[in-house]
């Protein structure tokens, strides 16, 4: 449970950047080496490396070093566990009553006026 | 584009805190009082706001004070432009032939050896 909440933490926390979302988007269509990763984002080389070991870290990415080109591939089954996370959350949540949570908000807050 | 990925972000941040995931999960049961959430937390109260207004601030959730006591409730279709994007994302990464990468990743990483 602890381990399984560490990696939903490090996931969700590498999705958190728009940077890393567009890495991603971009490894979507094939893998890349760290140049071609870096050229749209206008960043160093530095700042890039720390994003990719974020995406690294969290699962979400493989690398693999061939001479002085380290190249980038998706790990497609990465997203699993928080896809699922998701789910579980929003099918809960829409299995409540939420229109009388809404309802009861509305009149709380009508309230506080 | 700008804004939703704004908005992404923050959701996606928002939910990289076990703590805070802890809270939405309690919340999926009703809503409740900000003192209902803490106690499980162990948190000091200022700890406890911090979190609850990242949640606002990312629209997962929503406050209304009565008196003295602050209740909180989840907003349901918070979720849905994260799960948008995860799903979107996974039927590309998924559509790939990601076995080829694997493939290809497997015997980069022999020659690195």
């Amino acid at each position: 449970m602890a381990k399984h909440d560490t990696q939903l933490s490090d996931l969700f926390h590498a999705l958190a950047d728009p940077t890393r979302r567009q890495m991603l988007t971009r490894l979507a269509e094939g893998p890349a080496p760290v140049s071609e990763l870096a050229g749209p984002t206008g960043l160093r080389l530095p700042t890039v490396m720390r994003h990719l070991s974020v995406l690294e870290d969290a699962g979400l990415i493989a690398t693999a070093k061939d001479g002085r080109v380290r190249t980038c591939a998706i790990v497609p089954e990465a997203l699993t566990p928080m896809q699922a996370w998701i789910e579980e959350q929003r099918s809960i949540w829409e299995a409540r009553l939420d229109r009388l949570d809404a309802y009861v908000m509305n009149l709380m807050k009508e309230r506080e006026k």
